[in-house]
């Protein structure tokens, strides 16, 4: 008679939000010692990129010895179809439950993106919906989050907000979605809370500016958690009259308020 | 001729999620050591409640000593109307500015809230907006978020969701927006979350379960950060099947989705 092996968890381990850019923040800055110690703990993975997933672990390893060398650890990749997409799929389309049989096996596992929480505006969601049907634990680690730093740092509305993602890139598309969106704002005062591949940083930028009322307020966050980290909150008209250009080679945060 | 002093910053300086709980999150499971170094070198605060953020403080000195004692810091609590209600008002019911002197003399300062991050879904916005309006730069800083950290862990659509605060006290009425809620979410596929004085847990639980179409996700995350965190995602009809209880002293965080 073989017992049962008691089930692992499913960590949701957030990342530095310095992928891709210059500078890198100290990763004590950014995590605290809790999500260091469980990240180094961890050595069964399932992450958006393998090679991200490793150069993490060095860094985490320099600051909380990791549990087992890198080169030992199990790290599954999500297909590219799913990040590429986003993995919010109705259910069928792909199914995650594969990747979280080490997890039945016993072991703890551990979830990654690219930059900041996975599963939120990044891909991760279709395995923490296969970790409730399967029901393995999740585990979610404080880390940054991108969107809600941007959020309390612009001063627009805290109470009712909603992300939306990416705008279209269809140019007279987008002027609708602008116009749209602007109105929603103006009319329930919720805001909204937008993101961009950067190097289209600077085109969302010019967009959001000619497009929106001249009373609604559009602030733009960049360099999060990193120096210079800035957050820009005006009018659109104050935009208009101070323009201002936006790096396209880090993430930003776009946000439209009303008063 | 005397220069302008350089102007101090205002950081949004997130606390524990354990306001109100019986257990406490170790204050380095929840904040990096770059938050904690910052937190201690501040001495002009912004509080929703003065006792909260005193309390805060000896954690903080516990693990990284004060630049100067509790006693001799200068903590000053947002007016009670403004924390009560909520502080994103439209402009000119409520002036913030003079609270942000400090850091028009050159003091870095620190807002809190009483739990997570300060301005969102909690009291702020207001001195953020005023900090803007000043030319004071804002700097928010990591810690745990609780609305991200349940969404991450409900696997619901991270790429689409809307914060919208609580629903009303009045019954009718509660039924009534939670019809809309779930007819909103079936078409459009956003994730809506919601929030609830913690001793209205259960009763606002019983209402979603009742009241939702049987094919959505209910998710309901408690003890964030803190053992024993849960979150549970199930759809509806599960939740009529398995009826669960929530806790009614701690906060709590639901969430509804689709497929």
């Amino acid at each position: 008679m073989s017992a049962t092996p008691p089930r692992g968890r499913l960590f949701l381990v957030p990342t530095p939000l310095d992928h891709g850019c210059d500078v890198q923040a100290p990763l004590g800055d950014v995590l605290p010692q809790g999500t260091l110690v469980q990240a180094a703990a961890i050595t069964h993975w399932i992450s958006e990129n393998a090679r991200s997933a490793r150069a993490f672990l060095k860094r985490v390893d320099a600051l909380q010895p990791l549990a087992q060398p890198i080169q030992a650890q199990q790290i599954t990749e999500l297909p590219r179809e799913v990040h590429k997409k986003g993995d919010h799929q109705p259910s069928g389309t792909w199914d995650a439950r594969p990747l979280l049989a080490p997890a039945l096996q016993g072991h703890d596992m551990g979830l990654v993106s690219e930059a900041g929480m996975p599963a939120v505006a990044d891909p991760g969601s279709s395995v923490v919906r296969a970790a409730h049907a399967l029901g393995v634990e999740v585990v979610p680690l404080v880390g940054p989050v991108s969107l809600l730093l941007a959020l309390a740092a612009s001063g627009l509305n805290g109470q009712d907000f909603a992300f939306t993602g990416y705008l279209s890139q269809d140019s007279a598309e987008r002027v609708r979605q602008i116009h749209d969106l602007g109105r929603t704002v103006q009319k329930t005062g919720q805001t909204r809370i937008l993101i961009e591949t950067p190097y289209r940083n600077q085109a969302l930028l010019a967009a959001l500016v000619a497009g929106l009322e001249p009373s609604l307020r559009l602030a733009v966050a960049t360099h999060l958690t990193l120096p210079p980290a800035r957050t820009r909150c005006a009018s659109v008209a104050e935009w208009r009259r101070n323009a201002m250009t936006v790096d396209n080679k880090v993430p930003a945060v776009f946000l439209v308020g009303r008063g």
